[in-house]
């Protein structure tokens, strides 16, 4: 009979032994400590600071999550009202000082790690991604201005926001304007004193209008006059909702008006908005525009949008990693507790029901799970780490790589685990069967959450592209050959312990060769028409590929461990190189033919 | 630049084109009206009924699908509420004729062929699924009584129904007993004058209790004293909501009692029910058990309601058939419009934006969409042509060859729409991006809808074991051989054919030949732990054969004819063996190596 062991977290939002193993089994995160950065830190405040984290979601966030997909923010015209449940939960965040866990010491930051405060924030995505998605734009937001903001506006801005007192957004996409940053319209004009005064409309806006804090700072994308079309004529500016006096008190309204709440299937518990910029609603002293501040130099926005935005795509991974991982719990708990049929070799209705679990196809639906989410969890902690080395590695060739690697990693980080976990998700509705489906138990909302991911922060597609059509090749390839050099390494390793390691890596090897030839093939004659043709498969095959050598560094930190975890560990794995990698091989010779049904497609055949 | 072309339907419902190619083209429904049942109807009157549906569909159900959703039946205790528009849908839909039209003669039906109705009805189920269930569960109620019911039973009981004044359900489930009918417990004891008194819960009763119609035909599996257990002991009772007079008016309330509704993520328009038989709460005349009238013989049970669940089955497979399409309808409609970005090839951000349908990864997503749409309803009205062969093709053979089919078909025309139109819908919202993801659009719906298809009326996991484990071994394999032998005659006339067809027919050929292996492998020793450790695995692959001989016969249906209709049909030939039918490999080398990964995972491991 199958009982509760040690491995699932009681609170079903993640396993506290796994986060362990990857931290500090895996990523050996106390390493970091020897660097000048991290060196007030050791594995016991990294220890603690989870454990706090793991509690606060557990107590605070988790509670309210149902409610707030149930009670979604409203607009009366006036106000934005959101339960009161998330600003209670937001303040105990605040006040335990998890806003500014990883940012610097000089506006009061704890200077964790990266790969640690990562670790800390999915207790909160798991518990409640709705209500978490505050803290998430406002720590994005403020890391970015403290990279390329001035003095003044760190000072004025990122202190409250680093205090959990103000919030902050990030203000790129319009309505017609999506996918399509370039053709973003919203004005910023000189108004003579060094700002600005913007004018447009922004779309897809989380966290754009609530009165959860005194304060919301919106990171805001426009034109300056003059500039150059598309992408080259952004500027960034900072664009408070209500302008800040000398002394950093509240002062009065900005020009930014809340058009509208958009309505969704999931992710409810956040307000995204339709924006108004300097329609005039608000005017400070009858000046039309809203005053806006430029951050760096002007027609560089989108380079330094990139740093909030690249920060945001391992966190929209890490969230959906997170909502697939609390259902897989949710699904192993049930299947451990339903009792339902018999063993197909064993079916005498007098016999008493076996729990689920017992059933080998509910085994495959919990193992695929398991390999989803502790897959994707790992790799995007690994790009933590990543984060963090490009930031502190003590050799600067070190840091170098490190970033080439998060260049690589990051559309793979963001796509593969709003893929797969959202399936991972479907699985946990079907494990759970017709329960599944009604409102009355948690896994149908996380679903519902989790079909948001693929789309925002670029979508699926734009990352195939981004992957194949900028990262696989930029520098000449130096990203993608540093990517699968690390394999080849992890290979090696595996060659040498044997076993099942080393037949997986063989089918690591053969599959990362392909890779390489793949990609070396769809650029052959340099045509981006045909190489990005079927770029959304590249991104899958490529992304199966790298959760596959992450699946073997597992296999090889959990070696031959004793116990249900290490075995666990080893299972999945084995799922993984038998159920998963071989999807890569009629996917590889699909872009091998350089295949135009699509392109081919005329718009009149449909 | 894209334009509308008259293949879509304005409805955005379902295509009127496609379907008439499927039905005339490809299934020659008309060659039907040479036999006895049918010599009423000509193409004349098939197509006035598929004219009648899209219409009635479009103008009184498609409406108030949104409503449905947002509004969904509430319960004060004493009485169910359902938005006033789905009783006066359902009105027109009978007063229309057409619960009935499948139905025989001497109750008042049309007697159409299954397959035209099974089109008629798909019309319904793309406008609201929700609505079209209550219709849907009487048919099928209707049907079964027809076929299993007393002349008593059917007068009584039939007439009302396929007048549409009463409607019907399928009681089954419990809520210890879902996948699980062996494990049924409700008591059906003998009242001595030939009735039966029902004690027992029933759970996920669709349309198990509103106030649309003046009574409600649940048909119920119980157990009377002293029947063997497990599935062999279940009997079929009809058990009405209220009593019904000689005069066939409606009498004393019956003790069936609606214990409370589920609330789902989707198909919110259909009640679903827990109900309580033999509560007390209703007793006629002070006698305890709600009043039952044994369908029948006693233990026999199981194998009537077989007849029901086996049209749910198909039923299921073509609504989530139609939810895919109207989702990819309305995909196609929103990329022919919606200006973003410029090709990959030409970046000049002072260039206008072109609709999305001209991004190669749009016309993909759409692509892959209509594949799954187009070839999902190709198999389900395929399978109502069989349904109508088995019950009048002349020839005696020929009629237990359409058993036959229909016996293996079955598991995958439920299963294979339930996972691939879901995958459309979901790629429906992805072309919207993130409008797709709001409640302004339609599609969000349409992805909830249709996530419980790969639930009722049997799981993915039960249909993959029905099709290795029953239907693939039955009658020493017969009706495999039959499905390969068809498939290998469309194989020999698409070599003929020549071209793109035979390259196809040896892919087929190839994957067709597999099947047959891994079935046999499967089974080598006999043992059920063995053969059916990856039944899932199993369907799904088998499913995909199956649609690529689909597609190989629409292909060869379409032939060398002119106009964007044919090319379509071409290019969603080419993309399904291209990108869908290559999937099949690794999952028949998994099957082949007899995995036992997932049957060697310990519960305590996870």
């Amino acid at each position: 009979m199958a009982k509760h062991t040690p491995t699932a977290s009681d609170s079903l939002l993640l396993s506290r032994r796994d986060l362990g193993f990857l931290l500090h089994e895996w990523l050996h995160v106390e390493d970091l400590t020897a660097r000048a950065r991290y060196a007030e830190h050791d594995r016991a405040t990294f220890d603690a600071v989870l454990e706090l984290s793991e509690t606060l979601a557990a107590r605070h966030f988790a509670p309210h999550n149902k409610l707030g997909d149930a009670h979604e923010p409203t607009f009366d015209g006036e106000r934005v009202h959101v339960i009161p449940e998330v600003g209670e939960a937001l303040k105990v965040f605040a006040e335990a000082g998890l806003t500014s866990a990883g940012l610097d010491a000089s506006v009061g930051g704890m200077q964790l790690p990266r790969v640690v405060t990562d670790a800390c924030f999915a207790w909160f995505q798991a518990a409640n991604v709705g209500t978490s998605a505050y803290p998430f734009l406002t720590i994005g937001n403020a890391n970015l201005l403290l990279a390329h903001g001035s003095r003044e506006q760190i000072d004025t801005f990122v202190r409250p926001m680093a205090e959990g007192r103000w919030f902050g957004t990030m203000c790129l996409s319009e309505p017609q304007a999506g996918s399509s940053l370039a053709d973003v319209r919203t004005r910023a004009e000189h108004a003579g004193d060094g700002t600005y005064r913007l004018f447009g409309n922004k779309m897809w806006i989380s966290g754009g209008d609530h009165e959860l804090t005194e304060n919301i700072v919106h990171l805001v994308l426009a034109r300056t006059p003059g500039g150059p079309a598309g992408v080259k004529g952004l500027s960034l500016f900072v664009v408070p909702k209500y302008l800040v006096d000398d002394d950093g008190g509240i002062g009065a309204r900005n020009d930014v008006v809340l058009a509208g709440l958009n309505h969704k299937m999931g992710y409810r518990g956040t307000t995204n908005t339709l924006l108004n910029f300097g329609e005039g609603a608000h005017r400070p002293g009858g000046e039309p525009g809203a005053v806006g501040y430029l951050v760096g130099e002007e027609n560089k926005g989108l380079a330094y949008m990139f740093h909030m935005m690249n920060e945001a795509r391992i966190g929209v991974g890490l969230g959906a990693t997170a909502l697939g991982y609390t259902g897989y719990l949710h699904a192993l708990d049930y299947a451990r507790t339903r009792p339902q049929g018999r063993p197909v070799a064993a079916k005498d209705p007098a016999t008493p029901q076996v729990p689920i679990i017992e059933h080998t196809d509910v085994r495959r639906m919990l193992l695929a799970q398991k390999a989803y989410v502790e897959g994707a969890l790992a790799l995007t902690l690994y790009c933590g780490r990543l984060v963090d080395d490009q930031r502190t590695a003590p050799e600067p060739a070190a840091r170098e790589e490190a970033g080439l690697l998060l260049d690589i990693l990051t559309p793979i980080a963001k796509s593969w685990p709003s893929q797969w976990c959202l399936e991972a998700n479907s699985l946990a509705i079907q494990v759970h069967g017709g329960y599944g489906y009604t409102r009355e138990y948690d896994v149908e909302q996380f679903y519902r959450d989790n079909r948001l991911n693929p789309i925002h922060e670029g979508t699926h597609g734009i990352h195939g592209l981004d992957l194949l059509g900028r990262k696989a090749v930029m520098k000449d390839g130096a990203a993608l050959r540093l990517l699968l050099g690390r394999v080849e390494d992890t290979a090696r390793r595996a060659t040498s312990a044997g076993g099942d390691a080393a037949t997986y890596a063989t089918s690591l090897r053969e599959a990362a060769t392909r890779l390489g030839t793949v990609t070396a093939r769809l650029w052959q004659d340099g045509d981006p028409r045909t190489a990005l043709a079927n770029a959304s498969v590249y991104l899958e095959a490529a992304g199966h590929v790298v959760l596959a050598w992450i699946w073997l560094e597992q296999l090889l930190a959990a070696g031959a461990g004793e116990g249900g975890f290490y075995a666990g560990k080893r299972a999945a794995a084995r799922y993984f190189f038998r159920y998963e990698l071989p999807r890569t091989a009629p996917q590889f010779a699909l872009l091998e033919s350089l295949d135009t049904t699509a392109a081919d497609m005329e718009p009149d055949w449909f």
